[in-house]
């Protein structure tokens, strides 16, 4: 690998990019992002080592989109039509049913990887790019088998010297279960924070009596509306649903609390210790 | 202070046992639990020095009452009528307003202080025991006024050495505030559990797709049960208040989806986004 082109130089892209400098020390890190200020931050910060356009991306041997979602729907097919044959791109969205959909016909498909790795932070920008990252994440891989042989071995290589655990899924089965253990927990932690927001009207004593479980309940309220509210378009049905089921949850929850009926609530509380052992990877 | 009496021997309990023994080299520190095998491991971990009985407490210059608020309702009343009349005994409960009741007639109310400090982990138990845990951390103490000069400042210069920041509050006014900051999350944890484990029955999938995100929202649902039941029951209103406000906010988030108004579910995520500069102390 020689050039390696990250489009939105973020955390994920930017994490991508400290880690690939380190790994090989011959590469060239170009970046390419509509904020102007963000390019230059990461060349300040070394996470990249040009600015770079779009139609640049014809010398690339890699490509990393680490755009929201909708971005990559237009982004990917045009990134396609002008890289070389022997590149390989992927992006890192956490929806992958759309996405594979706009490139299924694609003439280049085969150089393209949908790929989800599960890491992150609640902050974004340049400045939010840590290496290692990506030590011992899951990394999602979908429809494997659409990308050419020697374009597969390459992003796994990558993968493997990033200290990736692979995992391969099909694109629905991904956004599916995705909704349940990443989209609804972002939900959850949302509108948890405007609950409280909008009844504590003095600040200071939210600030005084939130103690760490709630600033871990609502940690991923700080996550950046411009990426997730692409996520939650593109994976609605499935959102949708596992927010029914949630609510569903919660109502039941209170009607037990109204009815004081504790040994139940007490019993609702017992069965979801359980995430603890999941959690645990002990079954 | 010579003699110190921890009813209740986990988390809370236990860690307050490790600083004050660490704090006051000549202090004996006396365990009384429920669970036998709690004060054993207790003593072999070094949290406690012996093991003791209720009717011991009229040796304690402090008694420290650190089991579930239901518990505490039956037990505070009792310890109260055996002390000494220069011994501070206060609770750690996650609730205020009804153990303040309890007592508020009783013969030695003076002696009592009622105190929530804003620490802990989703563990329990002797084991759970750590030092430092209430270091930087907030401690409510409610009613003040009510307990004996001498003995607030006995139990302020423990709370000092400790190294926490003191808030004082009504207990009305701490448990409406704290149902939002501390027993919400509880719930939303717990109920965020109890949908992705109902969803999905392969435990092994939820384990590797779930993030560093997910795991920090569940968190609180390895909770005790028979801490928080009791909590629910107590401050029962305020929790279906907030429950309510929760739910209608999670509601309306999902219309939004199905309306597929996306912009709007973008401006609620930014709203949400205002608790970055709340958990950071800016204004």
């Amino acid at each position: 690998m020689n050039n390696v082109f990250i489009i939105g130089v973020g955390l994920i892209g930017g994490s991508f990019a400290l880690d690939i400098k380190q790994l090989y020390s011959k590469v060239a890190i170009f970046g390419i992002d509509k904020d102007e200020t963000h390019l230059d931050d990461a060349i300040k910060r070394g996470v990249i080592d040009y600015k770079a356009q779009l139609k640049e991306v014809s010398k690339a041997d890699l490509v990393i989109l680490a755009i929201p979602v909708d971005a990559t729907l237009n982004v990917l097919p045009s990134v396609l039509d002008d890289i070389e044959d022997d590149a390989i791109v992927f992006d890192v969205g956490s929806t992958k049913e759309d996405i594979c959909a706009a490139v299924k016909k694609h003439p280049k498909r085969r150089n393209y990887l949908a790929v989800h790795p599960i890491a992150g932070t609640e902050y974004s920008g340049p400045g939010a790019a840590v290496s290692g990252l990506f030590k011992n994440k899951t990394n999602i891989i979908c429809e494997v088998e659409e990308t050419a042989f020697k374009l597969q071995e390459k992003a796994l290589k990558l993968f493997l010297d990033l200290g990736m655990r692979i995992r391969y899924m099909n694109p629905k089965a991904h956004d599916k279960h995705i909704a349940y253990v990443s989209h609804l927990s972002h939900i959850s932690a949302f509108m948890l924070g405007k609950t409280v927001i909008e009844k504590e009207k003095n600040e200071r004593d939210i600030f005084d009596m939130a103690g760490s479980g709630f600033e871990s309940t609502v940690r991923l309220a700080k996550s950046s509306p411009a990426m997730w509210a692409p996520i939650f378009e593109q994976n609605k049905t499935n959102v949708i649903e596992t927010l029914d089921e949630y609510i569903t949850n919660l109502k039941h929850f209170k009607t037990l609390m109204e009815n004081e009926d504790f040994e139940a609530v007490y019993k609702e509380m017992e069965t979801a210790n359980h995430i603890k052992h999941i959690l645990n990877g002990i079954k």
